[in-house]
């Protein structure tokens, strides 16, 4: 911890306060903790000093480019822990800090209270009065005469009994709490934190390939057939509709249908490859229509509710302008041409990688953040990342606390499947939320371990998971195999674990459920090369399920937030139940969810009625808000049945008693 | 974590190496780690960068006052943890660091194995030959000759097979791994390390007053008397002797017997209240001896294998010379006195102590220092500190690595009998060792959460335990009314929980138990206050169980360090028991121990076969070393018993089964 350092005499060696593990502090303040608007933010920190003297500690807050600081008091928790807090204000980087000195007046007073000697009284008086007329010196009008006066008081010769009680006098003291002696104050470093704006923390997401959302089977989708789709993803309840690349499409080596070497007339190749002779990273495809058209569907998305978010692949295909005008920012093999992707033996020659050990690097950066300042101007406030984990991490530390500084709504995702440390770094540097290995995690002991370790472990401050069932890149074999009980419940699990979920539809929702080959988890005829066409309105579709899960999250404040998870007991392994709940405990939520998507089971849960603010012997309702039926439990131990052939999740609200027994609404 | 700060792009933007999470680190570097001289110092840090390139990393260390870095290559752990580690040199300060960096040499042979595609496999070559001619520029002589070839042999015409095989020579990679490309190299920032001797880690400590080693009753004793009581102490197998202070004691409102406020004529009040005209902290008590007497003292003591250690209390009495030479160093009070020790109502009219808040602190500082420095140059290098935690924390974090500087084999012992918090700033500050709660740790849950938490908590790479089962100021409870078989309990359990361990005696192996008042943890008739004659001849004196312990611990390398303590399951609450043992498990020791000393107890205790490196199967001896006994065991599950009336605890030394059964010396 950062106070003034108090190993050189030097420094002023009178400090006695020590301030340390000040929370929250990702990496001893390197990086910013991250926070939304309107949220209560809950600051402590050990403050102590030696002896016994009482303390006196204030949280300050500052945004980054305010000098003035605000100022909070904490109070003692108890074991030398002290806790303050402050409501988030509006997006951007704010700076926090600890303060503390030992209170000469308070110690003074809080030994008053023992002392029984009348000399010793009489002393003590003396010491106050001086203390007082100190305090008097900070003071001004009225206070100051108070004191003043009070300070005179002490001074008087009187009984001991009659100083003590006039020295104790609570009003005055309160009036001197106001003008504190700070001369000897202990402050620590300035910490850093992030405040987003909400979505950045909560919202669903929704992902489709504008080139296949024409209306006719065959043609290539545009701006305007996104548009047209608007009110179908509005009624699904999502709030972000986030689109693959849009720029043109390389023709240099251009990928052909699932994912072949040799291309046939007409194949429209991978929105990854990005860049041909009509432009690169700041263009449009031409076939999607014009900026204009692009400009105008993220308006109309905004009329249904809707943000759009663009996916930032920072690579070349072979035919992008960069190539030829920037040569230095791309690695050249020893036969003159330009190193491509690769993984050996694999190849992805219609990639090229960036070079961030350039010599010319700095231009590079300027360039990759200009991709991110042109989209801003056309009016895209939410990226998703593609693979940030294979550029360096020294230009995202740069790019986005930069792009934030002028634009602190922006939100950005890291679609980074990579090692646990990488995937935290980058979302130290500052993506707001992060994609995560929830597609993999399918039994009990792996969802409750890993949603543990997401909504409580080191990573609680600056790593929000963003939980996606499915991507254009992976179908795994739960969806695969498990049918429509399975694709359900993967859903509950990713709308009610995390804050934030996305889905890829409409293979989601209308459950797309064929791999390219057995054992891969690739889609066939997957969208990534070539344009699909998708029935919206077939009968097995997902999207009433779907919407009713989003309007459960928009109306359930428990279901906002990560960190209040809970696993609670089941006895069966194929049963998963968790709760939620806000920080007042006004909305509690209990998921259940049948894993096994070919059985019905069975089990008891032990609920944890004292957390659940439930008196016990009382009953209360676990009303379904996935259908609507209402359950009088009692007591902790309750017996559920989820049947994966009607449903195999049960999304309870649970609605305490209240005492107006004879009214109808028995039941808030 | 502290890699040259990425966020600005005028940095090296091209370092493409992170760095996180370095252990040993405390408060992220603010303060030292600890360990002992000839110590495997293990380091350890999370390196990664963006893909897949293959990485190399050092761990850097130099004395702080070395401008030369020595360097050890890290090995990969997986999930991008990294190891290095170095043996401890002599005590002192010194600093590490991690470095890391992209391996391009290692990389390439990475990817060339698994290139199948003979015209990439070409390219490789000639993408190698580079990178080889690149690491020749960096060697000379016959390595240089050898790298040069090599690119040559690379660079020629042949067909891919061979050039395959060419670029994978193992014995020339090993040349061209000896000159690393190192321009693009992420460093941590340095990290700061204490090394202390073997001491300030493991020692058995013995307390006596000086004044009542008089082989005659009721004459003060002399330096002269303790220098005849060292062949007892070393007999005991104590490292360190450590005396109350030698200081002369206050005349004015000294304490007579028992604490109490008026003194008889010959009451020799306590040495804790130090200073009168006779001298203060620099001078000693006349009836102890002169300076020269104390001198021969420390030099005799080592003789035995003994070190003095002293006791260091900032305070004065009235009549201390300092209070009338620097007024400015104490509180005045409104009357014109001098503010005395207080915790209203209770006063100690006897100890004056010093104003840290003073404006006059840098010569205070000094002076205190200077205390140190004094006894320095009279030969000790040992000082046990008197409530360090009612004097500011700044001075302890300046005069500790002062002191340090010039003599890195001073040990300092906190007696902070205080809260957590402040415990630990005093350790993290560069106190070498601590006091601890063991005094007042009894049950099984007790001693085993705590002990846990000094073994594997968060301060165990900068607490240091010392614990004691009583000290002048503390007769617990236990030790009141358990009798002999509780005072063997608790100073077998002082001995081998921890490393270091001390008893105050002679009250301890004499077993005095007399309290001043029932329910007080005061010595009746307390040595702090008079003298005493203690008969070291009794039958009943616990000496040669004590004198047993010391052996034991300074034979079993295991019981020398604290981090190896796991505790294990027993299915008698009344049982603890607990196994240690060296890194390389060559030695390893399981104790046992009743804690009820009034009925013997039986259990099964669950041992770790494998972690004790033991066979299934295959029988073991448990040595009993404080008996002799020897038992053979088989399995993990095992009985025991143990009756307070004969010996409360084993000290089993497992001696492994070796496979010479026709020996007759069958177990190591």
């Amino acid at each position: 911890m950062a106070e003034r350092n108090p190993t050189k005499p030097e420094a002023d060696g009178r400090l006695r306060v020590v301030i340390e593990s000040v929370t929250p502090r990702v990496d001893g303040g390197r990086f910013p903790a991250k926070r939304v608007e309107g949220e209560n933010v809950v600051v402590e920190a050990d403050c102590f000093a030696d002896g016994h003297d009482v303390l006196r500690a204030r949280l300050l807050l500052r945004a980054e480019d305010d000098k003035q600081w605000r100022e909070a008091e904490m109070t003692a928790l108890g074991n030398d822990r002290w806790r303050g807090s402050f409501v988030a204000g509006p997006p951007g980087r704010y700076r926090f800090a600890v303060c503390a000195w030992v209170d000469h007046f308070e110690s003074w007073r809080n030994e008053l209270v023992r002392r029984e000697d009348p000399e010793d009284i009489r002393i003590a008086a003396l010491v106050g009065a001086d203390l007082i007329r100190g305090t008097a010196g900070r003071a001004s009008g009225a206070d100051r005469k108070r004191l003043e006066d009070w300070s005179a008081v002490l001074r008087a010769k009187a009984p001991a009994d009659s100083l003590k009680a006039a020295a104790l006098d609570e009003a005055l003291a309160a009036v001197a709490a106001r003008y504190p002696d700070r001369s000897l104050t202990t402050c620590t470093a300035e910490m850093p934190l992030e405040i987003d704006r909400t979505l950045a923390a909560f919202g669903a997401w929704y992902e489709l390939f504008p080139r296949s959302a024409s209306t006719a089977p065959g043609r290539h989708g545009t701006f305007k057939d996104v548009e047209k789709r608007l009110p179908y993803v509005a009624k699904l309840g999502f709030d972000v509709l986030y689109l693959p690349p849009i720029h043109p499409i390389g023709r240099e080596k251009r990928k052909g249908r699932n994912n072949t070497l040799v291309t046939k007339p007409g194949d429209v190749g991978s929105p990854w490859a990005i860049g041909s002779a009509e432009g690169g990273h700041l263009a449009v495809h031409p076939d999607l229509g014009t900026p204009a058209d692009f400009r105008r569907l993220v308006a109309k998305a905004k009329e249904h509710g809707i943000e759009i978010a663009l996916d930032i692949a920072y690579q070349c295909a072979p035919d992008h302008p960069w190539v030829k005008e920037h040569p230095a920012w791309f690695r050249s093999r020893p036969d003159g041409t330009v190193q491509y992707a690769e993984n050996p033996p694999k190849k992805y020659q219609d990639i090229y990688p960036f070079d961030f050990e350039s010599k010319d690097w700095r231009a590079l950066w300027e360039a990759l953040k200009g991709v991110i300042d042109f989209w801003i101007g056309e009016g895209v406030r939410i990226f998703r990342v593609d693979n940030p984990h294979t550029k360096s991490f020294a230009f995202w530390g740069w790019m986005i606390p930069e792009v934030k500084r002028s634009h602190p709504e922006v939100i950005f995702l890291a679609e980074a499947f990579t090692r646990p440390r990488v995937m935290h770094r980058l979302a130290k540097l500052g993506f707001s939320q992060s994609y995560t290995y929830f597609t993999w995690r399918n039994t009990r002991a792996e969802l409750t371990e890993y949603f543990t370790e997401l909504s409580r472990g080191p990573g609680r401050d600056y790593f929000r998971p963003n939980v996606w069932p499915n991507t254009p890149d992976i179908l795994p074999e739960s969806l695969q195999y498990g049918g429509r009980a399975m694709a359900v419940s993967r859903v509950v699990l990713a709308s009610t674990l995390a804050a934030s979920y996305g889905i890829y539809g409409p293979a989601f929702e209308l459950m797309d459920n064929r791999a390219r080959v057995p054992g891969a988890e690739e889609y066939l005829d997957s969208e990534k090369y070539e344009l699909r066409h998708w029935d919206l309105k077939r009968p097995e579709s997902l999207g009433p399920i779907i919407a009713m899960l989003n309007r459960i999250r928009r109306e359930n404040p428990a279901l906002h937030g990560n960190g209040s998870l809970r696993f609670l007991p089941t006895d069966n392994e194929q049963v998963l139940c968790y709760s939620k709940s806000t920080a007042d405990g006004s909305n509690q939520v209990v998921v259940a969810v049948n894993l096994d998507p070919h059985n019905p089971h069975t089990c008891w849960i032990d609920l944890d009625l004292e957390a659940l603010g439930l008196e016990p012997g009382r009953a209360f309702q676990m009303h379904d808000l996935l259908t609507g039926a209402r359950y009088l439990w009692n007591g902790p131990r309750n017996f559920l049945r989820l049947d994966p052939a009607h449903s195999p999740a049960h999304i309870f609200l649970v609605r305490r008693h209240v005492h107006r027994e004879q009214d109808f609404d028995y039941f808030l």
